[in-house]
């Protein structure tokens, strides 16, 4: 079989999807950007369902949305994805996203670990030998996501309890719920004169319902980090970088 | 134009759609509702940008929803929709819910008011003549919504504040998030013996971003009545029939 290096998914952006600024948010374009490496991934023969034959599964690692512009309210849409590389580790997938007229308004970089759902330990991926057919070499001109520190001197910290609502079929907290959680932080005429150029968030643990966390904000210029934890340590941590509306 | 009398969607349940008992949420199945009358209205003439020419629009005033049980993991299921009446004020939506396989496994009722965005008052539906003959003869065989009465005397108060992700593209609390934090009234593992047969919503006045917000909750039996309301008045009213899950 000759596997498509690349995947493209059109959409269209409905008023019910909008968010207060008549765009799409931050949160469901990682759904989408889930969706879309789901999509591509079960085309590729490495999808959930060949995955859990052997009980793995793939986990979102780092998520990195570069965006000149979000897509608005009736705008077609679409994302294209590609591997851009893998070690034992995990894989580096990569995604362009076009607005109507087909110009491009970001891109976006991803990493992907596969895990062993009993023993919760990675899988090694280099023993999916044939991954390596699926590599593109198409570029992806965003910076790679940096090392994320830890939040240590807080200007902020808020207490927070994900709840029912939060929580998806594995029975952790949803990847894209973090992420509304750490956008509710600023209020919403914070987002009536500032738009998100770049969001990186990166999961370490996982949080469950009920259970108490704190947030932890630092905010220095446009750019803001943002640590989710509890007493055991690190659940997320995330780096907003804010524009000035008016400076766009 | 013959108008079609029955509009059908076909889903397909996504990992990443389930909610922690691996099924379809009632605040999904409420998105999938306004999607499909949306996607109805639209091929009826009466859509989204047909209504706004006239700065018209729909606005979703009751739901109903009573399941035999919900579509579960990796289940294609469908949404068929008829109008079953309309009178000056609103109009009556119902549909059924199809399982795999075909089975039916849910009814749902729905009451949409047309409103002038500018004025915030109703739009007389009688001035639509033609809407008539959208009217289709399929019985919906669940019962119609009840008088929703007031929680006079809660067992339970909670306080709450919608925040940034709460809201949509007209700047209120989307109705999909009234559903959400209503079902937070109760953990996960309520959720994980109990299943909601019929759930009601009325939506009275809409909520903004910020402002605190109390929850009623008053249990009897299996029916528990909630009430969203701030201090000008009622925001929503809802009713839910919990089964315990082993008598299902």
């Amino acid at each position: 079989m000759e596997a498509p290096k690349e995947y493209t998914h059109q959409y269209f952006l409905t008023a019910a999807e909008c968010n207060a600024e008549k765009e799409m948010s931050v949160s469901l374009l990682a759904q989408r950007v889930i969706e879309v490496a789901t999509e591509h991934a079960n085309i590729l023969g490495v999808g959930y369902a060949d995955m859990a034959k052997d009980n793995h599964g793939w986990v979102l690692s780092r998520l990195t949305i570069e965006m000149k512009r979000f897509p608005s309210l009736n705008e077609e849409y679409s994302l294209t994805t590609w591997i851009e590389g893998f070690n034992r580790l995990y894989s580096e997938r990569n995604m362009e996203v076009k607005g109507n007229n087909g110009e491009t308004i970001g891109y976006i970089r991803s990493i992907w670990v596969a895990i062993d759902f009993e023993t919760r330990k990675p899988v090694d991926l280099s023993t999916i030998s044939w991954l390596a057919e699926t590599i593109s070499d198409r570029p992806c001109p965003i910076e790679k996501q940096g090392r994320m520190r830890p939040v240590n001197e807080p200007d902020r910290i808020t207490s927070h309890s994900f709840q029912y609502s939060d929580i998806d079929f594995n029975r952790h907290v949803n990847s894209v719920k973090y992420i509304d959680t750490i956008l509710n932080l600023w209020e919403l005429d914070f987002y009536d004169t500032h738009t998100i150029s770049r969001f990186e968030i990166m999961y370490q643990k996982e949080a469950h319902s009920g259970e108490p966390v704190a947030l932890l904000i630092k905010q220095d210029g446009n750019l803001s980090d943002i640590e989710i934890c509890d007493d055991n340590g690190t659940i997320t941590r995330a780096k907003i970088t804010f524009n000035d509306k008016k400076c766009r």
